[in-house]
């Protein structure tokens, strides 16, 4: 998975937050994540994204448009991960679908 | 620190993404960022927060309004842990302010 700070475009752009706790099914897992990491960076419209688990799983990604992430939300191969993740690999989730109004950041000297 | 899914109201609400690199110091760390949890839980507006490090830390806190956003930012402890942030403990991070529009769940049976 990326893991780095997406270098976003000035606001507004769009933020789907997918939050996740697993079941202790790996199989296919890893494949599919890094999978459709790639896929979704690939689409129009997509930003970039961010990823961390730490017992919980937070992923975010970042878009152009509301239109760019049904897009992606009905993209073939990720409905049929979106449907593995239901019944083989997540426990829980939820996804938020933002606007992002202002953003400001910090880097070190 | 908190590492649920944050039980959230109907959209919508308010999301601020903290996506951080951290250094390598970790004096103080750990201690002031559960301290910082606990804090943000009491503040008025307060929703909830999901955190989570792997390599980047992503922590996403809920909050019912700006105002409620811009009170925590300047609460007075914060703002030593702000200044501390910098000085010390990170890198570089990103701070978005986005607008929660949608969000939807699944909960395996």
């Amino acid at each position: 998975m990326t893991s780095e700070i997406a270098q976003t475009p000035k606001p507004p752009y769009y933020a789907v937050i997918f939050t996740s706790e697993r079941t202790e099914r790996d199989k296919g897992y890893v494949e599919m994540a890094n999978e459709m990491v790639k896929l979704a960076s690939v689409q129009p419209g997509f930003l970039g994204v961010e990823s961390a688990r730490e017992g919980v799983g937070i992923t975010v990604s970042y878009w152009e448009s509301l239109e760019a992430i049904q897009n992606w939300k009905r993209n073939e191969r990720h409905m049929i991960a979106q449907k593995l993740g239901k019944s083989d690999w997540y426990l829980r989730y939820k996804t938020r679908v933002c606007k992002v109004e202002r953003d400001y950041g910090f880097e070190k000297d």
